[in-house]
């Protein structure tokens, strides 16, 4: 049976990424050795790293000024090292769930930190918009896809001071202007390559104002010195991601990317708000491409346990929702087809009339 | 032409696993999804961690009150997170190599560093043997194989503070005593998988005592209590290494991986010391048994590049050595076949009835 892969992450990624990265596991580049045994240090793989660095400027159109670094660790990983970088005396951050709590929490063990909006009352299941931006803050922070709970910033915001965004989940579904961030960074394992890899996109010249001793691993600047080749980088996820990069260039970039997205998530959203049974549980205005969460109104409740089994008898993977949201949650990253989208869609349709 | 792949790291690993890696990756336990594209929290990757972490602790014989973690960002990162968690006021280092050295610099950002012993002089051709380990340290640390210089610490030396070592590339390599230590650590790349993943096995009665603010993720309590899951971990090397650590079983374990080791090793160290041009660089008393230094006795220097030409051209793969050792390394870990040791015991013999 056909699987469809709604995973929220690590999730699914282009058949022909994977079918490349399972060649190049037996054999990299016609070399006679795996990717896995070659040496991060070898002319082939400086051109793996040289030309996935390329890609990352070319496709997201980051301007001079910035570096591109690839590191281990993961977004988590990013809580601790924007503050030993950056934070200085305050930093803001704006709650949007789970992970905006996470990165705050770390930022308290460095200085004062201030909410400027929460929408923590409504179980997060909107983005919180008329707030203000302190100006004596070091940087303001945001996650820009909120996979929990299925919202989404879906433009690059003004702010006075170094915008931070977490783009784990949706970096790379939309044309963006990178211009108007200090830094980007995110966990690979959604729109880019396998887990294990972790993207920084920083504004260089943020670097070197703080007045903490930074250890070397948690310091930018030790990476961007190196080519994030201080250490051994991690090389499997990087040869995936290029692919992934190769074959969005070829697929005509961001603006299509962002077409099909669209695309997807209308599908998805129209069913949902057409269904007599199932109902969104995010603010219309802010809802995700990249995460449709909905569950059964409530005098359908009982159906969910039967839904849950019926999609997983007709291929649906990955649709049970986060356990503080119920439910479910598909997740519709860029390399999840249309047609699994309408899979699902009909599964939907199909059990309503069964049920309803 | 078949290579023979003497990689310093990322290095060889066995055919098999890469072979069932490739395999994963196009469909991993016949799911119909790849081993890149499942959720960490899935029943199928929870029993390959739990597996994973039975086998280190089945294979190194690792008494109760230890933790396996696996975790991301090399054994660079574990510099500064043994101090964030270990480290209140001194630690002392035998330095014998760069390695080294990175340990203790990084060290140096928390407290006094004792630097025991140093074969630096001698440009860390051999261990240095008569030190002694200050009572009052927080810990000892070593590093047990340094594959610039080719020594090697065989023995579990007893220490009168918690030892901990970087086994990066001698993990797997032998039976050892892990009750000696208090924490042992490496990067995966040479004896256990592709490069991403790092392991630390930790006593767990150590840890908690020191006074700082440990940031969350630097912290090893929060991965042993989310079972190395608290964030998304580097799920293809870790399946990597459960292929590793199955095959390790089956041929024997590690009494059987040291007879090999031996094997091998002797059999390179037996041309180098009987040949009329090689000469070995490493104090005979220390000699690796993972990384074979070799340089042309000085009447032959200038053949270097000749024998450099002569062995790429015999499929020899990853064997120039350090540019601050020179000449040649033979990286001989687990996964290296005793042919092909014999290849290049071959190639350098042929070579010296051709010029010398």
């Amino acid at each position: 049976m056909k699987k469809h892969n709604f995973n929220a992450g690590p999730s699914i990624l282009p058949r022909e990424v994977i079918e490349k990265t399972a060649q190049a596991v037996l054999d990299f580049n016609g070399s006679g050795l795996s990717v896995l045994e070659i040496s991060h240090r070898s002319k082939d793989f400086e051109v793996v790293m040289n030309e996935t660095v390329a890609l990352f400027k070319e496709l997201l159109n980051i301007p001079e000024g910035y570096s591109v670094l690839f590191l281990g660790g993961g977004a988590s990983m990013q809580f601790c090292m924007i503050p030993f970088n950056l934070f200085e005396k305050k930093a803001a951050f704006l709650n949007t769930g789970v992970w905006a709590n996470k990165a705050m929490k770390e930022a308290k063990g460095f200085g004062e930190v201030v909410e400027v909006a929460s929408s923590k009352d409504a179980n997060y299941t909107f983005i919180p918009k008329d707030y203000v931006i302190p100006t004596d803050a070091d940087y303001f922070h945001i996650t820009t896809n909120n996979t929990i709970y299925g919202t989404e910033i879906l433009t690059d915001i003004d702010s006075p001071v170094p915008l931070i965004a977490d783009m784990s989940s949706d970096i790379f579904s939309r044309p963006m202007d990178v211009s108007k961030y200090g830094l980007i960074y995110g966990g690979a394992q959604k729109n880019l390559a396998p887990a294990g890899l972790t993207f920084v996109i920083v504004k260089d010249e943020l670097l070197g104002k703080v007045s903490r001793y930074i250890p070397t691993m948690l310091n930018y600047k030790t990476h961007i010195a190196d080519g994030s080749m201080f250490n051994t980088p991690p090389v499997l996820p990087i040869y995936s991601a290029l692919e992934t990069l190769r074959l969005l260039k070829a697929n005509g970039g961001l603006a299509e990317m962002e077409k099909r997205n669209i695309a997807k998530a209308e599908l998805l959203y129209n069913a949902i708000d057409n269904s007599k049974i199932f109902v969104g549980t995010a603010a219309k205005e802010d809802r995700s491409r990249m995460n449709i969460c909905f569950v059964m109104k409530p005098e359908y409740k009982e159906l969910e346990a039967d839904f849950q089994k019926f999609a997983s008898e007709r291929g649906m993977v990955g649709i049970k929702g986060h356990r503080s949201v119920g439910g479910f949650r598909a997740s519709t990253y860029n390399a999840l087809p249309i047609e699994s989208v309408q899979a699902l869609v009909d599964c939907m349709q199909e059990f309503e009339k069964l049920k309803a």
